[in-house]
């Protein structure tokens, strides 16, 4: 039984709290989010992301999340907000309750969702961007979109302290899994490049829009085990994130890829996925 | 920039929430944590616990922590519950901002802190416990106490669904690493076995104190890698958790441990504990 708890400075009686502050979220991680973007006042591959969200939650066992409910309100929040190129965040948390591992069977699940404006990467994807590696330290189960997400922190702050703007996860078998936010692609030759879908990776919906393109515009596939110094010497690199789509990559750590500029099978792949937004 | 949120099925404009909605805690699990008990009215082991939780805010790059301020707080919020033998939970997460992996380097840390009773485990240390194994699906950082705990929640869960008190978490090697929320121990003849400190599992605190009493009551130690069927021939067996100490183990998935009721060894380090909690 709890008595009291402390918010900062403040001695607080418990009945005062939200119970927000209860949240599994907080304690735990215990709980799968989803990011959406619109393109013209369209959300893109909405129905992709929602199969998406009830896998996670089946995964991590929550079970009494209607998804046409989910659907509903995403929809309904988007309309509000009015943003033709919107970024949409949500996330179902398990429930709040005093912190326990086991949880509550009848826990009501807590739902949270912010509508804002997509970010403009016109420069990003002009200039291309830079990449650092990083040992990938997540869990196990990197195919949940789970709100542990410390390893990505880590990674990502280490790589902007280097003057890059994303960090590229090594595993220990010397494999390139991912990007601590997004996907990672690289050309060589006529074949994109990227890691196999399994229990280390998410399986990204970009990156199947990705593939898509590819195969449309004549590139062979490759889903395998990509390493640092492999990808280095790559012609092509970029990675892909619902945000912002495909952002070409021009440097990775010291090696500058290609000719340090967007290559050309890279901006016929941003040409090809423009296609599926309209 | 965030436009509007929403709660459950509340759209909210943005001022009107708690800053907590926005807490990178909840968003990225990006904080770590302490659990502390008292005994007959003294805390034990608080500078330990401290001394802890600055490295692992030190580990996550929190930095504006002062411990002092910290102590304070535990102290006074311990104070004003008046509770004999309590259970004390504390974190820090990095702060509250609009989501976003990088950190801002000015933000304000949130503590969050809870007093309630320590968990009467007299019947638990009478009759032993029962546990089960499960793959240790954690990341590979461990030796942080981050509230990146997803993982050890399931694994929790997975062994609350099997009759078990608890989840021993196996490694890809193959050697058992801790509990969900406790570390392990196997007496086989008059030596003491556990996993050796690495990144893989928390430096316990009540370790320490294990250690010390088996040291003292005459117990070999050995720090090594423990496969589940090693443990399984194990004499006796044991986890510790700062909110019960020792907790003896009679049955290890579908193994009955020595005579099916806590073993001689194991009650003497049970004695021996009881000393330094005075």
């Amino acid at each position: 039984m709890l008595k009291l708890a402390m918010v900062n400075d403040r001695i607080t009686p418990l009945e005062s709290l939200d119970p927000i502050y209860f949240d599994r979220g907080i304690y735990f991680g215990d709980g799968v989010y989803e990011v959406l973007r619109s393109y013209n006042g369209k959300i893109f591959a909405l129905e992709e992301h929602l199969q998406r969200f009830a896998t996670s939650l089946a995964a991590i066992r929550i079970n009494s999340v209607d998804l046409g409910h989910v659907r509903d309100r995403v929809e309904r929040a988007f309309t509000t907000a009015g943003l033709s190129n919107a970024r949409i965040y949500f996330h179902v948390t398990r429930g709040s309750a005093p912190r326990n591992h086991v949880w509550e069977a009848d826990l009501e699940p807590n739902f949270f969702l912010t509508v804002g404006d997509a970010p403009d990467s016109t420069e990003e994807k002009a200039k291309g961007i830079t990449v650092s590696t990083h040992p990938d330290w997540r869990w196990k189960r990197c195919d949940i979109k789970s709100l542990n997400l410390l390893a990505n922190v880590l990674a990502r702050q280490d790589a902007v302290d280097k003057g890059c703007e994303e960090a590229i996860l090594v595993d220990e078998a010397g494999c390139i899994t991912e990007g601590s936010g997004s996907a990672f692609f690289a050309i060589i030759g006529r074949t994109l490049q990227t890691a196999p879908l399994t229990a280390n990776i998410l399986p990204s919906i970009t990156r199947q829009y990705v593939l898509k393109a590819a195969s449309n515009i004549g590139l062979a596939i490759k889903e395998d085990c990509l390493t640092p110094p492999q990808a280095a010497a790559a012609d092509e690199m970029f990675i892909a994130v619902t945000t912002k789509d495909i952002v070409p990559v021009v440097r990775f750590d010291s090696t500058v890829i290609g000719a340090g500029s967007p290559g050309p099978h890279t901006k016929a792949l941003m040409t090809e996925f423009r296609k599926f937004t309209v």
